[in-house]
């Protein structure tokens, strides 16, 4: 390997490209008009409305030009994440230089014209956001919201063996929680069969107001904070672009042959046993690097005034128009750009070509590499379900049978994400032929680890989950296995990825992904040994909110719902698949055959529950969720034996978006099939999972909406018994069926009689529950009797 | 100041208190009679489900003990935060042996039958959680979701010259992202006028099921780490106890002296210029410690086997009876309590005393040392509105004044928290008299930064958030502004407070604390520039879910209503308060008095903004939200201009929370007064800010709830222009109008015509602003025309 100082040629042809990249950002930002500076710049040729961040963008473009040089020079695999996406104008800039853009977009064309086009569509309406987004060729990742660039580049990087993964972090970004507990993905990422990550830690000291914690830390403490992460950070810092140019690619070529050192002894050894130190840069560079140095006095490059539109007022202010237009030209355009506008043949070879364009490398348009899942026939894992409500089982665990299989059919295409509970999670069969995975030193008291692992688990829902998206988007398949309460930890990470998927809706050129499944087991109900803050069925709120293009909720009631869920889920393209189901013991209804049907359909009538199938019944008792379930069929049963007269229906729901009117949603159901599961004016008593605000909302419409008595989760609990969490939030069987005898239509005669039993047994309760620390024996051992 | 070896005796007296405490812990989790194991212990004695957490429990012991020890030698004043919340029955033994516990449940006596009670209640219903939670005395934290306590203990330590905070991190929590993010407090924490905060990172190496990283990682690297992070760590390892409370009590000592040192040298020159390097220890003891070494041949002390109950059989498999008995009575309860139960008196003394009690610190039960804040009048800060609708103002600037004289009037008492954008939400005006706190190294291109500031800017929404909370706790009075779209970042911490809140409703010992004051603005609608990631309602669907008792949600619709608003706000406790309004230039519609009557109504008919005040109307328009106010003014301004004779009625909501049923939530409005304001049947258009989602489940139940048609944002939008916001999401005032013809009882003749011409309005804008780049002139020139 070699480590040189670039050739004067080298540093002066790679400034060139870099300063066409800052011009292009320039008049992306400011230029509607007169794209090449031919003529004069006049009010007229800027836009109306400014709007556009430079502070950070001559880095990113820095950036971009040197790992370009890399890649042409060793042939590399590398994509390009940025965790200070603001800077879209930058990235843009860089696709087009390199023609993907024009590729993809094929009315902005490679002259005059287009760079017109690139230009006036910047951050206009109709035409591209401002941040790195879906629209932009090379992107994986959104640079809206912070703290997520890193862990996307890992989940990138994880078997991908071949793949360099750049990821810039901004130390604005730097700042946020979620991307300082990213940096530990190197515990995880084996050199043996994963890709690498090299972190480029952009320090421009300032976000929009005021300095960043580590633009003031000194270069030693981040060396230590670094070191401590487990990376060799190398150093680069100043404003002169020549002295930076030779100092970074040199850091470059000194990182990227240090990755393929430890990539090769890994692999020249078959084995690893410990984490290595892999490769950083630190490059600390002014903010607005290159643009105006004052405006009317006041100091802009290397000051957070740059961090916007440093010259705000250019179509009124004529000094300030004039400031512009030296500052494009001081890059100078006319050596960059030929007449047509093209970029020059000499700039133009500095570009690596085809699929190694970081715009058009395929591994960010995951998609088109995507390979489905092998998936092993359900079946193999279904229970046997001879009479409905007999025996209990533990749903989760068929779903793990199910994984491992998935695992040993598709080793390098799928992994599970779990932040430390596999095992609790009854998903632990994946362990019969995985193991954990840590890159750190493992001991004998450790079950189940190795540097070689694929299953993912820390404790951290911002890694999962980012690991994750970034496996998904560049065309791998996973699933997200956590508790339901703590799910809401990265609420804000599934709406971003929801919204980059609805983006991508508009994009026939993004390939669709592998959904997003996630899994939420350990739920509010069954959360009784841990208390109240584990009770929280929130994140539903937060999927059901998004499009109805994308998201999915799923809440099956036993095994084999669940597995014909997962396995639908598993297969689907660009959804975000939540799936809601306990790991507790259940009671078990539906026999394979069945389930699939009903989970096809989505809510059905369950007949044999009922009491009474002919005619309209007197009362609907409806449910979604396993534990709703169970209480309406509990319910259901002490209904049929203590008032068998009166007609009850039982409906149960998988697919709660059903619910939703189809206009909002496609699995909505029509009215006329609503009207056939819930009649078309009886009352209906719903036992949900979550809050019943959920099922109130997709309610709205629907035909007497007010005839739905919703019980779910009241924000009620604490340490408790199973059935006690139940009772707490009034969704217990007996309150469903004092509910049921107070709204039917026809009431049996001794209703009142039936209300006071109910009342009697849940005083019962309050009392047994108190004295003997569980639930009483007739609750803990009831189970379904069929009629 | 002295650093000395403890003397023999010393750590004899210590160990006996930490195995009294080790006792006390076990008994929790075990047993149900015979605490003192006075009789050979019987299946009987044992729980039916035994619960708790015994791994992280011992060393937690330990910690305590040696901090007693701290606190009477120095009077010092100390709380004590505990990140391995699970850690429950630990913190539960230490209040009731220093005696805070009986003092403050008087039922758990210091003698035999309380200890008996001591253990019966812990995890079992109608008794205490298993977790660290609001029943725990001494408590501000809450272990349940992992990752703030180092952002709790920053919060409390904040303006509390004289407090030190304890505050022990458990290595599975050390994983998560928040709590990674928030080592940086000591680049926000003042010696001058702040307290100190002593973070002891616990490692014992495993997490349920597997190790973790930082207990995998050495401690080179990890002293690299937090050097790298701004602390001095100070390592203790080892399993034997006398060797581990030798170094232990000496590292602890060295810390409090260091600490000392730095206090005293920045108070005695009053002032600062840098950042100081703070102690931390960092504590390696086995998981489990001084439990079962091995069951079954299979290890366990030192393992994740340890994590929660290490015999799970005791009550059927009778050797592990034995077991348990002989581990509870190695603590030598004997030696530790006497006859009658109580702790034998020469380890009662190494408690401290009274309020000094880590249990009793009134720090923790921050509602005992609340001062109100002393707040101007908002009279001074009211915008002049002699019309409706005449002159745009950005509502927030005026809220920024009277942020400006709390923080005069309240130097020490309030602060306010914001990721980066006090100026850009023009919240400015606090800058007149206080300066954002950075204590690092400042430069002259610094606006507003000093070490001595008050306004926390710091780009992370979780420490944001965690600071504020450990702010209030502790009793002082904050507020936390940031974009909408990221304030999910903080959902599930918000959630978690607000269950905090829930719980303390059944303690009267809990004194009320300041309410959470959340302030969204660069909300969805106007983030037209940033695009579709910055544009996301969702924050307040998880307000909405929350107990009515805590949750409140403002839309105030100007300036005045803003500061009617967060006047209340900021005099409310134990409320999570969420005020959205938009940071931009809007239109002004209530003077003072206005705004006074109308915020305090909740909802009110705005008479002047119909059309026709006599009589039903044909249609109400309902709007909540500054951007949807204004939209349905200019829907009711056209209407009467087209339509005259339609009877408009014009509903505006601030308290969206009025819309609850009023079972509900206390501000939800009683059937009558819904009646008065919606009409009994009419139908009603609603614009509004958030997801329709969040009206419609407010709505069910309210009388013909169908007749709502709610807009709102529907996940449409990218970089564009502020009106075509509202078009994309079909809620602009042409929307509004359309639906309102439409639905209106006695629609004009010409409805028809009038509806054509909204569309072809809207076909209009749509190609101008994608031509002009901005608003058509006579939208973004609407103001509202009086009758």
């Amino acid at each position: 390997m070699y480590e040189r100082t670039l050739s004067v040629d080298e540093i002066v042809a790679l400034d060139a490209y870099w300063r066409a990249a800052n011009y292009l950002t320039v008049g992306q930002i400011y230029l509607q008009d007169n794209p090449l500076l031919r003529e004069p710049l006049q009010p007229e040729h800027i836009k109306p409305r400014l709007l556009g961040h430079w502070g950070t963008s001559p880095g990113l473009n820095f950036v971009y030009a040197h790992v370009n040089r890399i890649i042409l020079e060793r042939d590399a695999d590398v994509i390009f994440l940025v965790g200070p996406g603001h800077g879209g104008p930058a990235l843009l800039a860089n696709v087009y230089l390199e023609g993907t853009y024009s590729e993809v977009y094929p009315k902005v064309t490679q002259d005059a014209a287009g760079m017109r086009a690139l230009f006036r569509q910047f951050s206009t309406p109709g035409g591209v956001p401002s941040h790195v987004s879906p629209p932009t060729p090379g992107s994986i990742h959104e640079g809206g919201e912070l703290g997520y660039v890193l862990a996307h580049a890992f989940g990138a990087a994880f078997d991908h063996p071949d793949l360099l993964v750049v990821a810039v972090v901004g130390d604005g970004e730097a700042e946020t929680a979620p991307l300082e507990g990213s940096w530990k993905g190197v515990s995880f990422l084996n050199p043996l069969h994963d890709g690498a990550v090299l972190p480029i830690l952009h320090l421009n000291e300032f976000k929009i107001g005021g300095p960043t914690v580590l633009g003031r830390t000194s270069d030693e403490d981040i060396a230590s904070l670094l070191a401590g992460h487990g990376y060799d950070p190398h150093f680069v810092r100043g404003d002169d672009p020549m002295h930076v140019h030779a100092t970074f690619a040199r850091a470059l070529e000194a990182c990227v042959d240090t990755i393929g050192r430890i990539q090769r002894a890994a692999r020249a050894k078959g084995h690893i046993t410990e984490r290595r130190r892999w490769p950083a840069i630190v490059l600390r560079t002014p903010k607005g690097w290159t643009g105006p140095k004052e405006v009317d006095g006041v100091k802009i490059e290397g000051t957070f005034r740059a961090h916007q539109v440093p010259l705000a007022s250019v179509r009124t202010n004529r000094a300030h128009l004039r400031m512009l237009e030296a500052w494009m030209k001081s890059y100078q355009p006319e050596l960059l750009f030929d007449e047509r506008g093209r970029l020059a043949p000499h700039l133009a070879k500095l570009a690596p070509k085809g699929e190694r364009r970081m715009g058009a490398n395929p591994h960010a348009n995951g998609g088109r590499l995507s390979v489905p899942l092998d998936l092993p026939d359900i079946g193999a894992y279904a229970l046997d379900v001879p009479h409905p409500g007999a025996e209990l089982h533990e749903s989760t665990r068929r779903l793990g049978q199910f994984l491992r299989d998935i695992y040993r059919k598709n080793p390098t295409n799928f992994r599970l994400f779990c932040p430390d509970e596999t095992n609790s999670n009854r998903l632990g069969a994946v362990f019969d032929i995985e193991t954990r995975c840590l890159v750190e030193r493992t001991t004998p008291d450790d079950e189940r680890v190795s540097p070689n692992g694929r299953v993912m688990e820390v404790l951290s829902e911002h890694n999962c989950q980012g690991w994750l998206e970034g496996y998904l988007l560049t065309g791998r398949h996973g699933l997200f296995a956590t508790y339901e309460a703590f799910a809401l930890i990265v609420a804000s990470m599934a709406t971003q990825h929801a919204k980059w998927l609805e983006a991508c809706e508009d994009l026939p050129w993004r390939a669709p992904v592998p959904s997003l499944n996630v899994l939420l087991t350990s739920t509010c109900w069954r959360n009784d040994h841990n208390g109240f803050s584990h009770q929280g069925p929130g994140f539903m709120d937060t999927v059901i909110s998004k499009k109805g293009t994308v998201s999915r909720v799923y809440l099956p009631p036993d095994a084999n719902c669940l597995l014909a869920v997962a396995d639908h889920c598993l297969r689907s393209k660009n959804h975000v698949n939540l799936i809601i189901i306990d790991k507790q013991p259940q009671l078990q209804w539906l026999d394979l055959d069945a389930a699939r049907e009903h989970c096809e359909r989505g809510a059905s009538i369950w007949k044999w529950a009922g009491n009474g199938d002919e005619g309209e019944p007197d009362i609907v008792l409806a449910c979604a969720g396993d534990i709703a379930t169970w209480e309406t069929m509990a319910a259901a049963a002490w209904l049929r034996e203590k008032a068998p007269g009166m007609n009850v229906r039982v409906v149960n729901l998988v697919d709660l978006m059903a619910l939703a009117s189809p206009e909002e949603h496609p699995h909505g159901m029509p009215d006329d099939r609503f009207i056939e599961l819930f009649t078309e004016g009886e009352h209906v008593v719903f036992a949900f999972h979550g809050y019943p605000g959920a099922v109130h909302q997709l309610l709205h419409g629907r035909p007497q909406a007010a005839r739905f008595h919703v019980r779910g989760y009241r924000e009620e609990g604490t340490t408790t018994t199973p059935f006690d969490m139940v009772v707490l939030n009034r969704t217990s069987r007996f309150h469903l069926a004092m509910e049921a005898l107070r709204r039917a239509r026809r009431p049996p005669e001794h209703a009142e009689l039936l209300i006071d039993e109910c009342t009697a047994i849940l005083k019962r309760h309050s009392s047994y529950v108190r004295e003997h620390f569980q639930d009483m024996p007739e609750i803990r051992s009831w189970t379904w009797r069929s009629r």
